[in-house]
């Protein structure tokens, strides 16, 4: 019973100990992180970067980042180049810009900066090693953080993640900018197809157009690339790298059953945006069960009929998807209030690799069980009280209903008279009155 | 002074016992919904989906329900056969989601289904009973309930109500997608103008155009269908019958004014956005008084401009205007946030038919009266006016003001020497720290 | 100590001592707006309507107001004339509808209609003095408070500003609507255009754009009209008339970066959004300090870059920038979330004319700093209470640190055994559950 309802604090210690063995190169390298945050801000900074390389994907490993930057580099090195630049240049800003270190050091302000950098080199109409280009890319760049705190600010009303909504918005804004600038724009959606290489019909391209599509978020079409970048996603969760898999090849099949062209289904357009919803909603954001994975391919397929739709609708703006039916689809799903409980959708703050957030939703339950226990016989306030330090940071975000009742425990626990009238539970408040009743003795 | 602040609970069936003979046929039928509830889900089930087919007109009665797909089969067995498999698809999927059970079974998981069926078979290029519809028919609706509670929980930030949108949001979708995969779009926009029959201007064609105009709702021009659609109205709601046919009205004067042409007129497409809005802020979600009146009129002509504004943006992207034009005015009409007290926005979990609103909103007030009667006659006057001022005006805003209001009486009898330091009135959230003084004898 | 922390309302006579003499004409005119509220309605009426002519350029003042009028009747009599009708019938519905007169009489109200008068007169296809025009200058105008609402209660979630979003969502709606009753549109596009005298180029015409981009605000393109305005804003407040200057040169220069045709950038087409944000993000909605005066800077240069961009999506549904550019780039920056504590937002409700704003900032932190030093030793509760009056109003928008901290105080002096178990701080909401331990002897 004591052991049962521990605060996680101090399970901290115990679980590094017990991890340091797997998890230093494996999930989110939270020792490694440890040990970065006594270095100097240089040697940190790289630590970020390539974590902001690897977000692009949900995965917080900065190994992951250096392999996804090596099959980056493996496609086209100028690409790389510019993604490169632009994860430093826009987590530079947001540092600049005061903005929370914490998600900083996440490499959750570079991601978006290496999207914008790499498709700014993939739309250019100059070819590569333009060097002029590197001049708006880092302007973009710079101001890619603006947007990414903007939005958050907007979404964390409903405590929902910005994805690459930032990139999306401005790929818009600079593909309208440099048309209105030069009127070359055939060249760009043009340049859309230069990705797609004609192949003849053969099973074995299909099959190999599942790394593709998973390279096709970092806009590359080379199978060694998209195979790089599985492999950084194994190393770091074999939950995501498996849903990523998973999703490309749902994302194919939806793009053969609506008879959309080979070179577009080879050349992987049809996969990215599936494999990337498939990631978010299985796993990253809800915790894995047979439910949510269900839910993951359910919401794979519903983002590949959003892309025929979407890519539609753009195109007659004459412009790319880019991310955006990844970013509608998954916020629908992730929007979604249902009652089943095996479908739990973490608070963002909570939100780490699929093991993690496993292993952080069974401690939840065993201290929420453990805690009912004691309530029922017992008066150790002194333990509730440490058990009520986490809490406070769960429910800065979104307090899921364990832990109102948790804290409504605590509450009767204190007042023995105590008497709650109601509470309300919504998204982003928990509202509790509590009255006493008195004796005059 | 124990009977004045007696919760609604115990007042509720009181109510029952008084409308139990009118209410059985009329109004939202709540004794054959308890009726139901004690019956087997498949038997359930049918009850839900005709209160779905009658929630497109904000109809939660089973029988209007049936009057109105009797109307839909009037028009067009193919169609009505699509809708009715729409509304129990989506239905279905809503149960197997986990969504809220009391939702379901008002139908407000279905409506959008039927209109989603209704319209895929009045826009699909194969003409009736080509039975691969229904492949697609059965995936979009699965996926409706997915769209609806995601929109839900955007829109609950502002007490909202989603209305059609998922609708809208999936006809655009199914559009392009249809297009994106068989290009012949030119044929749905003529589709658009089969519904509408050309005919010599008449006068009485005018007023037959008003019971068309409502039939368009659900996609049907035939005057028939129509009547019988008001018929359904006018047995659970006179005041939504009348608002129907007004709005309609509205429409047509509003498309006589802008010199639209005859037989858009004629076919009802100017009528059927301005009647749901009409019906909508006249009685449904503000309590009907003639101010809010006055409100539904000038909301229906606003709606008929909107429409005019929509279809034709709408238009550019080759695409039918749907039920926009509704969605955006009848949202804009309920945000006014207007501090003249006879504009009364029920909160979203209180609304019912207008008659029902109308009663809901006079035993509000009555309870109010009584319980600042009982206060006055306490010991500490001022204090109690203090914490009570606010409350009053913060009822318009949050969800369920009874509660509230109740809550800090009750919060104030328990605690004699309580005082409510300070409230925070917002749309959706009721704060009270409640702090009590000692008295050491 | 006592005057340290002695309640604004009590300041707030001391204030107006100190800056009677300055402050009557210039800043907002309190003084003046309190004499005008012991008059009749009609002549309060004159007050609104010329402080809503100012309020375009976020200026509340009269005086400025009939500067920035002389300026329209010097540029084109029937452009003011309309704008002057839209401004009162705005104005006045806004009355009618029972929105907070605190606001109508700030002319919050008042500005959207301005410009939707003003650019339905530059729009008209049909010339000046075509009176009918008058008619649906008038519908729309009376609509505009109801948008206008709308568009608060979603801002207000955020705290933010709707800026002149309601006017463009008019415009686009407008001009919708007149080409689908009367298919002449190419007349629009030129008729923006007819505003861009050609001129060769010279230095002297890059300087006269300066004061013709602040012009073109009210869509004006009279340099003798942009320095009559700009003339009106110094009298409000240096900082916003500096500001304005800035951004229009800001947006010249992008203009001239991105190579836009001369003409545009002569008729002040690039620097009237740039202007606008300048002084939005510069002194009036973020306390002025150099970190945000860059940031109003750098917001222009964003600003006018969204306006190549939104321009360019606009004219592809054939339709004018208006100032969406202003609002998009603008409520981002608003949004941003920095922990910068000199990039410091005003809550809404205390945002006036920069000079106040930072005089109020100034208060907050010296009232803040003596509270603290209070707390830890002294017990004046009565002040205490007192000094929370104004900060309950102030809370109710957004609660900032220090006010929540003051609260907490308060609660600890009043339950000298409470204990603060945990405390929400989020945007818009603060939660704080009080438990008292008992002792009984």
């Amino acid at each position: 019973m004591d052991d049962s309802n521990q605060p996680s604090h101090l399970e901290a210690p115990a679980r590094s100990c017990l991890f340091r063995a797997v998890g230093f190169l494996t999930g989110d390298m939270h020792v490694f992180r440890e040990w970065m945050k006594r270095r100097v801000l240089v040697i940190q900074l790289l630590d970020w970067i390539f974590r902001g390389v690897a977000q692009v994907m949900f995965v917080n490993n900065p190994l992951s980042g250096l392999l996804i930057t090596t099959g980056l580099f493996l496609q086209e090195p100028w690409w790389a180049l510019n993604s490169l630049l632009g994860t430093v240049v826009s987590t530079v800003s947001a540092i600049l810009l005061g903005q929370n270190r914490e998600a900083v050091s996440a490499g959750l302000y570079g991601y978006n900066g290496t999207l914008v950098g790499m498709l700014m080199a993939v739309f250019s109409t100059k070819g590569s090693w333009y060097w002029w280009l590197l001049l708006p890319n880092v302007f973009t760049c710079m101001l890619c953080p603006v947007v990414s705190s903007a939005l958050s600010s907007v979404a964390s009303k409903w405590d929902l993640p910005i994805f690459t909504l930032p990139f999306n918005i401005w790929c818009v804004f600079m593909l309208q900018l440099q048309e209105s600038t030069t009127p070359s724009f055939q060249r760009y959606s043009t340049s859309c197809h230069t990705q797609t290489r004609s192949h003849m019909m053969q099973i074995k391209y299909l099959f190999l157009s599942v790394p593709v599509g998973v390279g096709q978020v970092y806009g590359c079409d080379s199978p060694w690339t998209g195979g790089l970048i599985l492999l950084a996603l194994l190393l770091s969760s074999p939950t995501i790298c498996y849903h990523a898999m998973l999703g490309s090849a749902a994302g194919i099949l939806s793009g053969l059953a609506l008879a959309a062209p080979h070179e577009d289904i080879y050349s992987g357009l049809w996969g990215y945006n599936s494999a990337l919803s498939c990631v978010a909603i299985g796993g990253v954001f809800y915790v894995i069960t047979w439910q949510t994975h269900l839910l993951a391919v359910i919401c794979a397929f519903f983002c590949a009929y959003t892309t025929a739709a979407v890519s539609k609708l753009m195109s007659a703006l004459a412009l790319p998807a880019c991310t955006w039916p990844f970013c509608l689809s998954t916020l629908i799903f992730l929007l979604i209030s249902s009652e089943i409980p095996a479908i739990c959708r973490l608070p963002l703050s909570a939100v780490s690799y699929p093991e993690e957030n496993l292993r952080y939703q069974r401690q939840l339950r065993a201290l929420e069980k453990a805690q009912h226990g004691q309530q029922s016989g017992g008066q150790e306030e002194a333990r509730l009280r440490e058990s009520a330090g986490p809490n406070v940071q769960l429910d800065s975000r979104s307090p899921s209903p364990p832990l109102q009742q948790e804290d409504l425990d605590l509450c009767e626990k204190k007042l023995p008279r105590c008497e709650v009238i109601k509470t309300h539970t919504q998204r982003s408040v928990w509202v509790c009155v509590c009255i006493s009743i008195y004796i005059y003795e």
